[in-house]
This record gives structure tokens, sequence and C-alpha cells, in this order.
């Protein structure tokens, strides 16, 4: 195709796919089952569904279906944001004097500031659908609490979100933001639910943790008549409702003839790299084609890079299902001065197949080098990222560099989740220079790992 | 057409205005010179050149070319965010139940939050193309600083912004942001200029205004060797450059078969409407089509609805050129409750003549109505608007509701000119209750009214 790439590639809204790509369908070795904490048998949907929706609960233990398609009301959603840009970086190229090629997927776009959207939007519409009041969930660094409560006021669903208390405290905006959708927002650990008043007198001064926020969300939704709880990352559900990033970019490359050699994408809990690998992954699977995939992860909470892969808990208060993954155990906390999100202790169990079987590699990066490839991009493609999303620019900057070095014309595609306009604390620590890295001893990390279950 | 019109209408990068359009050279009564406050004649080139780029000079005075090519490097910049979405509201007019079909073009979705970039680039541009080592300029509530630091770093240009020092206080993460694109952002009133010490000796608890921030930034680009001013709104040139945003609009509105009736823009100094409108303005002049023009401003700053059309000084030192516009006088502050930008004391010369010739209307809204908008709109539409923005939208939902009660199938057109992340303390007190409104008395506005200069 000779005709020139645009800086963005717009699909139309025709062209929004009809249907998530189920990436476990194509999988030779299936994600491991979750399993009750209790029986160490493998979740049944009776079991889950007293905490998630019911049809969300089909789609958590669905491992065959390889379309599933996405209902009307959440497409008629979808239009108002997406398809989201993929955008070719011609800037960042020039200014690092690369033969790379280099493209991201911008889901940044909606006032979430991230891709939590693309599932918050799917998860409140399943608990509308089932006649529920409301749901619950936490939040850490902020992105999925909002995305939740602009999905809720939609519906008009209640909305009670648990926020990690140091980002509370922290993130007075980001608070403010859910507010103004009409979420109840309450610093976790709270003395609202039985997990968090256990908490609160065992460690009375602790800032909390998405552990923590995650039981207190939990209880909070199996106590009320009408609720369900609902998350973000981790969970199967969110990587296949994520898999519309994933198909609008591959569905926008396969319209110029682009084939990309690396994806990449940083990866907390795993949604927006599964959900930007899923169809390309399928592609992989079906041997259509190669790619190679990398996670990006903080090196101060390193779960693919130097977790364990087990069955863990996937809360501090050990209320949920338990789940297998990479993961650095769940008392893991990452040291206070890491900023922004990716600090969950786990790693989403497709994932975490994935990299066990070799299809995906990962690597760890310390967060002032983050900082810097973010001023970086920021400063010649305009956008301000989050720090999330920074983790894949290092990387693909790293890329990039590389073929500098070789004079390779890779063609390199990463998922830019979001956007850092609620971060500017950690910004303004990094143009200071008082922004530290920080990365695990190797007994931080066996002692965390000492409260795995046996299973 | 029978095609149902998408939620977002994308030109093609290809689609990508190649002129600005001057509106002056369609009006038959130009708006009134720039004119030198000692010698009361119309300043010329050479008395401008020291403060203004020359290219930007001449553009300011030139009322007779209907267009002016934008230039390959500046369009290339655009591409990066350009063509920007125009956006059918059909979830507010779902949850309006108006048959009003409304429209937005969105001018958010970029890293300055607003529309003010479109301006900065070309300036910045210009600025390069001319040798200068840099520009200085003021900011206030924060976007026009961000964008010009946006547009100094992609030319590798130095950016000294001299910031409204209660919004420096109050916005700490504004600064942050052009601090990451590598602008220097000094409080003003500053010890840092002449005419910045002698307000600070004379009100030295005062909080600065956008007047004594614009009088330090001249000061400080006429004194340094190799800089010039920029400034954001107000100035013919920066209603031209705006003007890409009507341009855009109008051709994705021609593409559909859309017609606007009421074209809205809120109007603080007048670059966003007079940017969205010129085109639309130009046909109308024309005698090619009709449409109602509906300037929205704050009762606590009614340049228009409430001011004199007369010569006044454009800054509180009275070290710019005078301009006649509708003003309230360059003394005059507005009341410090006064959340968001569209606190200038008087317009853009290019409105101010259109609205004393009755082509374009203006209306004033109060602030909590203002944020109740806002809030509605986020809550269907998605999007978080920036105060400012949001008077637009009052009076979009006003003409909406009222086309329900007469059952008119009006169409809307308004200006969203940008999001509100950075405004979240105004939210939380519209959120708490504590957000008051404020109407200047007549004795307020003939008592800053004294000073304007007998010309």
């Amino acid at each position: 195709m000779s005709e020139k790439i645009p800086y963005k590639i717009y699909l139309t809204e025709n062209e929004l796919p009809d249907s998530w790509y189920n990436v476990r369908a194509d999988m030779k070795n299936k994600p491991a089952p979750l399993i009750n904490p209790g029986t160490h048998k493998p979740c049944t949907a009776d079991e889950l569904k007293p905490v998630f929706c019911e049809e969300l609960v089909k789609q958590e233990l669905n491992d065959t279906d390889a379309y599933i398609p996405i209902p009307d009301g959440i497409r008629e959603f979808y239009r108002m944001y997406r398809p989201s840009p993929l955008i070719r970086a011609y800037c960042l190229e020039k200014k690092l004097g690369t033969p790379a090629k280099i493209y991201y997927k911008f889901e940044g776009n909606n006032t979430s500031g991230s891709h939590k959207l693309n599932s918050a939007i799917a998860q409140a519409y399943y608990a509308k659908e089932q006649g529920l009041k409301g749901v619950t969930t936490e939040t850490g660094a902020g992105q999925w609490g909002t995305a939740m409560s602009m999905a809720c006021s939609y519906f008009d669903l209640d909305c009670q979100v648990y926020m990690v208390k140091v980002s509370y405290e922290q993130k007075p905006f980001r608070r403010e933001v859910m507010r103004t959708y009409g979420a109840k927002v309450t610093p976790s650990p709270s003395d609202t639910t039985e997990v968090g008043r256990k908490i609160l007198s065992e460690f009375p001064e602790t800032g909390g943790s998405l552990g923590c926020a995650i039981s207190e969300a939990v209880e909070a939704a199996v106590t009320q008549e009408g609720y369900r709880y609902v998350l973000g990352s981790v969970l199967s559900q969110v990587v296949l409702h994520q898999s519309v990033i994933g198909l609008e970019a591959m569905a926008a490359m396969d319209k110029y003839g682009i084939k990309p050699d690396v994806i990449i994408g940083c990866a907390g809990g795993g949604s927006n790299l599964g959900g930007l690998m899923s169809p390309f992954v399928g592609r992989k699977l079906r041997g259509e084609a190669d790619y190679q995939f990398i996670a990006v992860e903080p090196a101060s909470c390193p779960s693919l890079t130097r977790g364990s892969y087990l069955y863990d808990f996937c809360d501090t208060g050990h209320v949920c299902p338990l789940a297998k993954m990479y993961t650095l155990g769940s008392e893991f906390m990452p040291s206070p001065n890491h900023a922004g999100g990716l600090r969950y202790h786990g790693m989403s169990s497709i994932l975490s197949q994935l990299y066990h079987d070799k299809i995906l590699q990962a690597r760890s990066v310390e967060q002032t080098a983050v900082f810097a490839a973010a001023e970086q991009f920021a400063r010649v493609e305009g956008i301000l990222p989050a720090p999330e999303s920074s983790h894949a620019i290092k990387v693909a900057i790293d890329e990039a560099m590389e073929c500098k070095k070789t004079g390779e014309a890779k063609t390199i595609l990463f998922g830019l989740t979001g956007t850092g306009y609620f971060d500017m604390y950690a910004y303004k620590a990094y143009n200071e220079g008082t922004m530290t890295d920080y990365i695990p001893t190797d007994e931080d990390i066996a002692k965390a790992l000492k409260n795995v279950p046996k299973v």
C-alpha cells in the first residue's frame, strides 16, 4: 500500500467490533480455573453468582467460545468514544532517529482517562440487565473507579467505590470526578465493613492496599440486597471486554497492510495488554502470523519477572476465590515511593499462562526511567501519558533505539492506556529530581510469598 | 441524506483546512484598529514588531485577505490532534427529551485540554521561523500557558509564562504540566519586571490579574534580546488561527448536509467563539445562509452584555496598544469566587464589532447554573467539560429545552472548548454546595470604567 499512513487511523463507527474475542478459546493450555479457597475445587457458576453478575460469571467461565457478541446497549456507549485512534508516532520516530515504525493505540480519549471504561460499561450493563440496584468496587490509582462511576451514572446504577486510603488522600481530584458522576467514595480500609474494621484494628496507621479494598468491596456486595461486585482487571472477563482494543488495532492495521513485529503493553493485572494482544495472540496460536509480545511491569512490583506461578489469594482479606497466577504473594506491598497503578501482587491467569508457555515475554523497568520516557514522549507526541502507560512507552523507545543500532525497521505497536492529568504529583517529583527508584529484595518477595495457600 | 449521522464525525487528515479564514475580509464594518496609546493613531507594523513576531503583525493588520494559507509546519502539528471530532449529542438529546439536534465541536482532545493549542502552535511556528530564542506570555486559568508550553517544546523555543498568582497557587498541577513541557513559570505580579515590582509595591497582597500578567509578559519580551510576546485571545490573529475550528465544523456539517440554526460559544476574550463562528459569519455576511450566533459570558464578567463599546487599555500596566471593544474597564476584576477563565475585562474587536452590528447576540449566565449544566452533560455525554466550555453547554441546553416547549427541531452547534481535569476544586465546591454566584453592581462597573482613556 503506497498511500501515506495518516497520523491517526480512525475506524468508522460501523467498523466497531460487534463481538469481543475470547483468546482462551484458542489457547491449547487453558488458564487454570479459579478455585474455591475451602474445597480447592474449581469455582462453579453458583458459587460465583452471589458475588458477580450472572452474565459475567458465564463469561468468566467460558473458555471455549472465541467470539462473544457485544450487546447493542454497550456498543451504543462505545460509540461515544470508540473506535479509539491508532496513532503513528511520526514525531517520536523522527526525534529518536530510528528506522522503526512506532504505532500506539490511544485509550485516553475519554473522561475516565483510560481503557478501563471498556470493561466498566460492560459490567454496568449486565448489572442493569440483571435488575440490580448497584455495584461495589475498589480503586487504587483511580482510573477504574472513575470509569465505573461514569458507567453507573449512564445506567442510573448506584456505585460504591472503596478507594485505597493513600490514593484517596493524595488524589482528591480523582475522588471529585467520581463524585461528579454520582459515586460514593470511601477510603479503604474503612469501618463500614468487617474486614476493614479488622485490618484497621491490626494496622491503624495503614494507607491501605488494593487487596484490602477488594476485600471490603466484595463484603459490601454480598451483604447488601441487589448489589454485586465488579473488578477492573485480573479477571478473564475483563481481558475479554478489553479485546475491543486489540480488535480495533488489528482492523486498523490490516486496513493499511501494516503488520506489527513487536506488541508492547504495561501490565499490572493484565487488562490492557491482555486486551491489546488477544486477537494477535489468537493469530499466533492459530499459526497465521508471528509476533513478539512484551509485558512491561514496574521493577517495584515485578509479578511476572520475579513472582512465582501458583495458586494465590486475589485479595488481602482472603474472601475471594484463589487464582493460579504469577504472584508476589497477597501480602506484597510495593514501596510507598511507587507512583501510579501497576501495584497488584498478581497477574491475570490468561497472561500468566501465556507467559508460562513463553508466548509472552516480560520486562521490568524503574520509574525514573519511565518518567524520562514519558516526558520525552509528551514533548514530541503532545499527549501527557499516565505513569502506567509510560512503562510501555519506555520499552517501545528501547526497542526503537535497538533498531537504530541494528538498522532493522521493525514495526512496534504499544498500548497507550491513558492520560496523566491526575498524576501531576508524580510528574512534579520527577521534574524536581526527588523521584526515587525501588527494587524489592529477594527477601521481601520470599516473605510476602510465605502466606500463599497450600493447594 | 438518509444515512444515520454517526456520534462522531471525523474528517480525514486530508480534509484538514489548508488555509485559515479571515472573517474581517467579509466584514463591511471592519473591526476598529489597534491604536497607539500616545498618539491615538492606528498602530503601524513597525510599532508592533518589537512586541509581536513579524508574520503575526502582518496577520493582525490584514483585514482584506479572506484566506491565509496554513504553513506546512503548522499543519504537520495539527495532524497530531486535528481534525477534531464534531459530536452529535444523542445521549444529551435523549436525556432532555428535546426535538432539537445538538452538535458540539470538541477541542479538548489534546494535552493542553483546550482549543488554545490551535493558535499556540501557529505563534510558536512564526517565532521559530523568525529565528527567535523564545516567547513570553501570560496565563490565567492555565490552558493558554499549557498550550504555549507544548508548542514551544515542539519547536525547541524557550517559553516564559507569567501565571496569575492566585491561579499559580490554586492550580499547582497546571504549573507542573507546563514545567513538564519545559516552560519557566513565574507567579504574577513578580519582582522580575518593573511593572510587576510597581504593582507589588502598591498592592503587596494582590493575587494578580490577567491584565497585570500581560503587562509583565510584554515587558519581559521587549527587554530580552530574541524574544517576542504571544497572546492566546482577544487579538484578531488568534481569531484567525482559531477559524480552523469553524472550517472543520462547517466541512463536517456540509458533508452530512446538516445546517446549524444556532451557533453557541463561550466568550472570554473571544478566541474560541470567534474561531467557531467565523466561516459561518462569512456565509451570513455574503448572504449565503442565515444563523443565530450566541456568545455566552459569565454574569460575573459580562463584557458584552454590560460593558461599553469604546477604546480601552488591553492590560493593567497600560503598556499595550488600545483596542476598541466592549469593555468593563481595565481595572475590572471578577469576584474571587469566579471559577475558571472567561475573566478578561474586554472582548475581541472582531466579536465586539459583530455584536455592535447585531450579527452576534450575547447572554450572561451564573456559575452554579453553569456547573449544573456541566454535570448533566458529563453524566450522559461522558466528557468532563471545562468550566469555560460549560457556559456554552448551559445555553445549548436552554435552547434545546425551549425547543421542547415549542416543538421546534432546531439544529444547535456549540463549541466544547476543553476539559475540566484541572478544575476539580471548582467541581468540588459545586458538589459540596459551597459554590456561590456573583453579579457585579452597576457601581462596580462604572468605577472600573473611570480609567478608560479619552480617545
